[in-house]
């Protein structure tokens, strides 16, 4: 009852209100067709999705580490290096647009792209289809499920379907912002004033403290990047070096960064967007304090992440 | 020779160096087909172009007071009020867009719009071509700069030659970026520090201080609009209340402001703009200096604005 009234108060205010803020709760479910998503977790995890069955979706997005695979590049089949961070796939449901240049519209979208990019998965969809359809208990489940039964189509709904349930509700940050004023430290606070002070929340906003929007890279200096972004496809020259902001959410987990994976550490990243997209200089103790705000950006792994 | 000195030395010092800021000066000349443009320029101030001979380009985009038409929202054909701020035609060019919510590519694809739109010219393109086919001076010149003569492409290629003439380079801000330090006063320079360090460069930056990319009509609190902004392009939630951000370049000449004109004066857009999108409060003095860099930001007309 009093905690009801604090967090009443604290909403109106005016203060450090949940309702005015411009970062938003994780929710603790997103509705999921809970069959469709238990197939799409054993597609997840299963590596016959790929051309010579050695790689999984989970190769490159491992739900016991932040939901990718800590490297700059990832490996595909025949040990062939990729040439973009593979980003996390937790709350990636809650992403305005998939991939770093939002080539997708939704999760369905992406989760044919890997499988089919002859450096990641290369695999065929029809090869993929057959496969699929001669193991008799996958085959079964599909034809239950989807009144066509196995197609590519389905395959990605699955998948897409399972992914929804990759959600980490309850980060102490989240759970500040509902009204556990102790739910993060003094230095948390601190870093999350100058998150907004200094400028990072206006891209960095929303669900997903980021994933709304695209913006370029290097608004206060040309950037080396070998990536285009956007360029890469609408071809407008105004979109070279432009990519989709990506989520903040569990960013302690996640190194390294950057969609190039240049910066090593959250610090590293802190330094090089103030310099590139702020224009501003950090002190030491402005970045310790941003860099413990983000670390209360981590959530609990969802019951769905782990592998029985 | 001092000045280049001064000029280098500001380059290299780090300090407001051109090199490192993220808005760039307005070029003196885009390219442009002269022939064409002469001819879009007499399309643009024709009336003919829309269905009761009332209305032209012009009519909403007035040359002589900013390239808008200084009204909330503008009135089309049988005094029809429409529902978007006519956003000025001045530097749209450099745009990454055209419309404020971005669904034309470039000004070709704009061109036609508001011509075909039945609240604002309300012309149909048959007509339109049979229009100007049957005027004699208008044929000729078609017949001679394009191989199919008029045709609805045709005139909105030549619109859009004309428009990219419109273009106001030289602002006082522009010659402060290019090393004239008395260009601008000492609070309007303030004023620009304060852009920075408020956040408003991040999404207002490049040429156009601002016309590269999307944003969230209210990042901080929920803002009533009528408009859904991207939404009525793509359909999708998150992309409800998304809007272009807006090129503040000449802006102290386009009252009203935002996309429903919500704000009349500069003071007014800048109170909201820091209250919906940077969740800030400034102080009067900070609006007086924001307003004075503002205002630095208006170019010289261009001679091909003149009506003769």
């Amino acid at each position: 009852m009093v905690k009801k009234l604090l967090l009443l108060c604290t909403l109106f205010a005016g203060a450090s209100l949940y309702a005015a803020e411009a970062i938003k709760p994780i929710p603790q479910h997103v509705p999921v067709d809970a069959r469709k998503a238990a197939l799409g977790k054993r597609l997840f995890f299963d590596t016959q999705l790929s051309k010579d069955n050695t790689i999984s979706c989970a190769s490159c997005h491992d739900l016991q580490n932040g939901g990718d695979d800590g490297m700059r590049f990832s490996f595909g089949i025949g040990g062939q290096e990729g040439k973009i961070n593979a980003p996390t796939v937790y709350n990636s449901v809650f992403n305005f647009r998939q991939f770093w240049d939002g080539r997708a519209k939704d999760l369905k979208e992406q989760a044919l792209g890997p499988i089919t990019s002859h450096i990641e998965m290369g695999e065929s969809l029809d090869t993929l289809v057959q496969k699929i359809e001669h193991i008799g208990d996958y085959r079964r489940k599909f034809e239950t499920l989807y009144s066509d039964g196995v197609t590519a189509d389905n395959i990605a709904d699955a998948l897409a379907e399972y992914e929804k349930t990759l959600i980490t509700p309850n980060a102490p940050f989240d759970r500040y912002l509902q009204g556990d004023m102790n739910a993060i430290s003094q230095k948390a606070k601190e870093g999350y004033r100058l998150f907004k002070f200094k400028g990072c929340i206006i891209c960095h906003n929303g669900m997903n403290v980021g994933g709304n929007l695209y913006n370029k890279f290097g608004i206060f200096s040309d950037v080396n990047s070998s990536s285009l972004g956007r360029y890469h496809v609408t071809g407008r020259e105004s979109d070279k070096y432009v990519f989709k902001v990506p989520s903040l959410r569990n960013v302690a987990l996640t190194a390294p960064y950057m969609h190039d994976g240049r910066c090593k550490t959250l610090r590293e990243a802190i330094v090089l967007m103030s310099q590139y997209q702020l224009g501003r200089h950090m002190t030491p103790e402005e970045i310790d304090a941003i860099e413990a705000f983000l670390k209360t950006l981590t959530g609990e792994m969802p019951p769905s992440a782990k592998v029985k």
